[in-house]
């Protein structure tokens, strides 16, 4: 029987049906447009403003002319480099289209519909989509003075048998972080059959030994690094991660094998190799850190400790007053976020910018405190 | 109790344990590594030799130093670009990781386990990838006079209740290709609550009148387009979905939000506006494809007519002997690819590539033909 109209064209599946229809974040481009006028300063999605190493951008640059040839689907010269990096072979490695992609994969492979999975109440948005996505059931536990409670999540997932933990060090959207030394003894408590997720995005602005010193080939655990952050590369969906080679090895059935950007793979590849520019990103973000501290500060505000490329900082006041702010900081030209959770929401996050940026934070922000004060 | 060891840890869905460790396809650059050296013309993948436009080059170029940035997560102006070509709204409009990544987002909306999915037997593997990914049951039916079936796919479909029908036009491997005429006149037949996936890859090298003259608000069909082929940027990974507006919407539920390369969307939109080039493309390939049917029949092989950038080539005997016709190839530094079920596979199936890619096939032909006659 052809076709008659009504509904049951798309047919999708109930759990696709049961999904809301709503994004883990909204994108800046989006927000100009909805505003008419594009930002002043970009500083919501703590994306790296001093750019990736110039190195990176000679390779992307150079790519572009061979971007008729799909990239290599093993991103061979890549995982090699970062295999070397970090004292593993390739079979300890996946490349894939950012952390975001990476998250995807790994919940598609571990999560089936009422699965249990453990994260903090107020962490990343993206990986709760992916949860609720596969129809895993999310627990969340509270920050405990504004960082993520590894022992209650440990204990959270024994008592809902959970699948996976996710945990990020340094965390995002707080700034805080766990010595990673504390973070690797914390894995003898993990559950059996439980997997611990840790998102180390941040973790190249972080002090000293804030990477868990985990071997790569643990099965307890999978780490996820990318190039968006201190590499400055968000643009380029470069994301990777390090774990036991079978459980890496489990990605080959299912990834996007031709997923990859090609220039990105090679901007990638040469931005790992410039040491230099990262320190040199590094000390920025720092000097960055720091005059938000300042900026705060003159406006009686509170900077909370930062171990990555911004900085939550304290309005005072609840929730509403901290969204008051941020709309007032958005009608001013100045793109922030914020927590999304109590009490954590009394906070605002500013991702580092160049100090003209910040500039224009500066201007700003006496203004849209004063409108929140009414 | 802390985890012993063992093979518990990465406990993935049974669905994921079950799936074979097997890639559609292996990449070029793996088949150099694994030969130990390049390969002299790159004719497998069915990649554009020619390279995209000179426009979506310096966009790429440009859009590296801003790579810092994620990408538009809503491809706005890319999506409105081709949306205003295409003669719909963005509502009708999906941007995504290539085909590769759409087909992934449509199989996971529509498919669940056991559900029946209809294919021809030899067409793109990697859609078969992504339907065993979510459990999908595949039903295949076979070409015919190296053709997709339609009339057969759709039957085949109705006896299976199936959710989903792949139909490529212009077909891959074969080249061959429908009237869109008549595409769009068997949609009538196509039954109640099944949706035709039609993959429009290669359309923009067809006849005149190959792309289905269908309303991109009509339900039973999504149509599936790419910036791999004509125009040049396989490496870029930008892909699209046309449809009905209820259906495009259910991607926004799972997909990858900021997934997109950034520098591609700026080359893609490009790209899109240089339809000079696109001629200039459609001239060149042209070309190639008389190459290839001149390179064949002086080796006494036959050319099957294509409406897309590869030729497949009757060998004229069994896919054993194109097997080792495409061994003798690939050994002396010619990258091509075959189909893999009989009775197509008695054909190689070379890409159009540039004047001197093809004299090196014809340079290797002879000796690779030679050796499989023994």
């Amino acid at each position: 029987m052809p076709l008659s109209g009504g509904m049951s064209y798309t047919r999708p599946t109930p759990l696709i049906q049961s999904l809301p229809p709503s994004v883990p974040f909204v994108g800046p481009e989006v927000q100009e447009r909805q505003r008419g006028a594009p930002f002043d300063a970009r500083l919501g999605a703590n994306e790296n403003v001093f750019g990736p190493s110039p190195r990176a951008i000679e390779a992307m640059r150079d790519a572009a002319s061979e971007i008729w040839q799909y990239g290599d689907s093993s991103s061979h010269d890549l995982r090699s480099a970062l295999a070397e990096r970090h004292g593993g072979s390739n079979r300890n490695v996946v490349v894939g289209e950012g952390i975001d992609g990476l998250l995807g994969y790994l919940v598609r492979m571990m999560i089936e519909p009422g699965d249990a999975v453990v994260t903090s109440d107020g962490a990343y948005p993206t990986f709760n989509y992916h949860v609720t996505g596969y129809g895993g059931i999310l627990h969340k536990v509270a920050y405990r003075e504004d960082a993520e409670d590894l022992p209650a999540l440990m204990a959270r997932a024994a008592e809902t048998h959970a699948k996976l933990i996710y945990f990020a060090n340094p965390d995002n959207p707080m700034g805080s972080w766990w010595e990673g030394a504390r973070v690797a003894a914390a894995l003898d408590d993990l559950p059996e059959g439980c997997l611990l997720i840790l998102d180390e995005a941040y973790v190249e602005f972080a002090p000293e030994g804030t990477a868990a010193p985990v071997d790569l080939s643990d099965p307890r655990v999978i780490r996820m690094r990318t190039f968006s952050k201190a590499y400055g590369m968000a643009g380029a969906r470069v994301g990777y991660a390090l774990g036991a080679a079978p459980l890496i090895a489990e990605f080959e059935k299912i990834r996007n094998h031709f997923g990859m950007n090609r220039a990105a793979q090679s901007g990638a590849l040469a931005a790992l190799h410039d040491d230099a520019w990262l320190a040199e990103i590094r000390r920025r973000v720092a000097r960055a850190r720091e005059e938000i501290g300042r900026i705060a500060s003159v406006n009686g505000l509170t900077a909370l400790p930062s171990a990555t490329n911004f900085v939550s900082v304290d309005c005072g006041k609840d929730g509403d007053f901290a969204r008051s702010v941020l709309a007032g900081l958005l009608g001013r030209g100045i793109f922030v976020r914020m927590p999304f959770v109590a009490p954590q929401d009394r906070c605002i996050r500013i991702s580092c910018g160049r100090p003209e940026d910040l500039d224009r934070l500066a201007d700003a922000l006496p203004g849209a405190l004063r409108d929140a004060r009414g």
